[in-house]
């Protein structure tokens, strides 16, 4: 019954940090959350004082795993100098962050608290990558692990499911890398910040300088087909469909809907928010969908009163190419089978009718697992008050935005939807 | 400010249930829960449907590291059969599922939800114990883990500090250690089931049986100074300070308080709720004390507008025995220094003034670490409604029982209030 879902108290944003995503060897968890934190404070309009904030929910996927350090609820209070107020770490894999977003948004809701932190940290470039694909793999049904499934080969299974039913091909992919390295170079937070175009240009310069043979690529797309280019990882996934490793801390400030003007002139509202679970693919209704996606759909449909047309913009769990045609399909923003046809056509580009993850999404900005959910929010929250800077989406007034977040296979999807009043 | 920590929205308990704790080569993580489960089924005097459950909760401090598998929230919702229902892992280290239980209740009284599951899951056994040692030491505050202290050792630190303060000595240590184990046998779930006098009886019965020399303790104590029957771990701390590594499960139906009548004539009611976070020992400004108890204990007293004399039982982290020392008297059932010769008058016993761990405690009933909390209300719980059967609290109409739960080195601290009206 999504439709009886309704929260007995708004809840506002008004303030939002993020570190710089990337590889880096001289920050751990703690350098990387404070950094986002810093962001934040100086980001509420108004100034605020953080003795304020009463609790704080973390999302972290597996830095038990990748740093053999877990508890980071109390170990990010300490940091910011907040002990003793209450502080909880929450795991949904890659959508971990999210799911501290929606406890924070519950706890306000229920009158508990009125002043919230919620944020999510992942450190996971100090291991190698064999390490970290063991240790996402942690994050697959128990079923995937057991028949040694990691995820590359997983999303390459969704794509082939996928070509299968709808005629689509690797150019289905290619368009939407293209069109996420189109956008990150406008993000001065994004892991990677060049166009195709660009690290084409960089290559050939380097194969003239070095002179080796040097690629004689007609375009984009005939360098993504080109092995040496884009080599396979998981057919038909090849690198240029996968997101990075990568480290990087976000959080954002939630207050009572009511108190929101003492913080800000320029609040952004949670208009709907939804969760749901999947069986893992051995149990999967279909592969070109995911069960919880539909789920979280519904469920902030519902509570939003909002429907899919009236969402201008989201950011969806581009965690591989294929994943952002079937999320966009699932939220309903394309009809089944038809994400792809309108990549091509240039629907979801940074001005097109539905700009997809101007972010430059998972793909280039970077996938530090647990900072992702919430960092996807803070990319709406700034489009949404025109703060998105040079990838601010032009010419449009925009009121209503989506974020949707992946755990696992599918095993955790969520969808959230922010408005400007 | 804790005192304006009110909930929009009653919570009641209107079933639970839990697997036998213990460590079981032939169980897994799943078959754990669903033995849970299956006992919440039959616990709901009225019967319920299982399809009105809408959203779930799962406590887990590190599956990661013991049986490598991550992302709980969703195998469990399936396990249940409930996908595609949202179900969030929290983790607190060894307070993992009470973390749950406040995220469920605060998702009733949001009005989200009007029917929660909650409940917690570790399977610890399957490692070897200095590997039990290593994950739990991932819980540690950073610089503890840097500094080479493992639980044991930390809590032997802090018991020393007591001892010295105060005046104790070890027969505080094994007064607690005495009082649960005779609780014990009177729990059908828990992992020991033996009085102290009876493993003597039972050591002394095989040395005459084997024809090697028997021992001639006077009593129990004599015993426990003998370092062949009680060996030391980390000093002050010996064999029996300190609670066994066990695998278990434990779940718990939460509803709005307003339709408790549908599902029980006799539901329990979250009377408060509070939650704390500490900083480590390095910065902690006692040894003696746990800030964040003192936080979490502010708090549920502030909400319920109850008095440490209120309490009439109390369940407490006993994962070594010097904590529940530690715990009680931050509780204020006891004045500062004054817990180990309340202990020693036998104000803890079963039929004493102020019952503590009527379950046998972590030391006897076991602690699979992200069970522990949910088990902890249960036995409130069954305490309040007159279900404990042999260890049913003795000539006393009771309606107010405690919970604390402990994670870290206190890094995370809870109080939870439950009344029967």
């Amino acid at each position: 019954m999504p439709e009886k879902r309704k929260l007995g108290r708004g809840v506002a944003i008004v303030g939002a940090g993020m570190s710089k995503f990337g590889m880096f060897a001289d920050k751990d968890s703690k350098d990387l959350f404070a950094e986002a934190f810093k962001e934040l404070l100086s980001s509420v309009d108004k100034g605020f004082d953080p003795e304020r904030i009463e609790a704080m929910w973390i999302g972290n996927f597996s830095n038990d795993f990748f740093v053999h350090q877990s508890h980071w609820g109390p170990i990010i209070s300490d940091l910011l100098g907040m002990a003793p107020i209450a502080s909880t770490r929450t795991e949904g894999a890659c959508a971990a962050s999210t799911l501290a977003f929606r406890d924070g948004v519950m706890s306000i809701a229920s009158g508990l608290y009125d002043v919230v932190l919620v944020g999510g940290v992942e450190e996971m470039s100090k291991c190698t990558t064999v390490e970290v694909t063991e240790g996402l793999a942690l994050a697959t049904s128990p079923y995937e692990g057991a028949a040694a499934f990691t995820f590359p080969g997983v999303f390459g299974a969704l794509a082939t499911a996928y070509f299968d039913k709808y005629g689509a091909s690797r150019e289905a992919l290619m368009n939407v890398t293209i069109k996420s390295h189109n956008n990150a170079p406008l993000n001065p937070k994004a892991q990677f910040n060049q166009t195709i175009a660009e690290i084409m240009q960089a290559k050939i310069k380097r194969a003239e300088e070095k002179g080796r043979p040097v690629p004689s690529w007609s375009d984009e797309k005939d360098a993504l087909r080109d092995s040496r280019f884009n080599p396979p990882v998981a057919w038909p996934m090849c690198l240029y469909d996968c997101c990075p490793i990568s480290d990087g801390a976000s959080c954002m400030l939630l207050v009572a809907e009511d108190m929101a003007g003492e913080f800000t002139d320029k609040p952004v509202y949670l208009a709907g928010m939804g969760q749901g679970s999947g069986r893992g693919l051995h149990a999967a209704p279909s592969l070109t969908s995911f069960e919880a996606n539909k789920q979280a759909a519904a469920e902030a449909y519902g509570m939003s009163g909002l429907e899919p047309k009236d969402i201008q913009f989201s950011e969806v769990h581009d965690c591989f190419s294929i994943a952002e045609l079937i999320h966009t399909e699932d939220l309903g923003f394309f009809g089944p089978g038809e994400a792809f046809e309108a990549v091509a056509d240039g629907a979801t580009k940074l001005d097109g009718p539905m700009p997809i993850n101007t972010s430059g999404g998972l793909k280039c900005k970077g996938h530090p697992v647990g900072a992702t959910g919430v960092s996807q929010l803070i990319e709406v929250w700034k489009q949404l008050r025109g703060d998105a800077g040079k990838r601010q989406i032009p010419g449009r007034d925009l009121h209503v935005g989506g974020a949707q977040n992946l755990g696992g296979t599918g095993g955790t999807c969520t969808f959230t939807i922010l408005e400007r009043r």
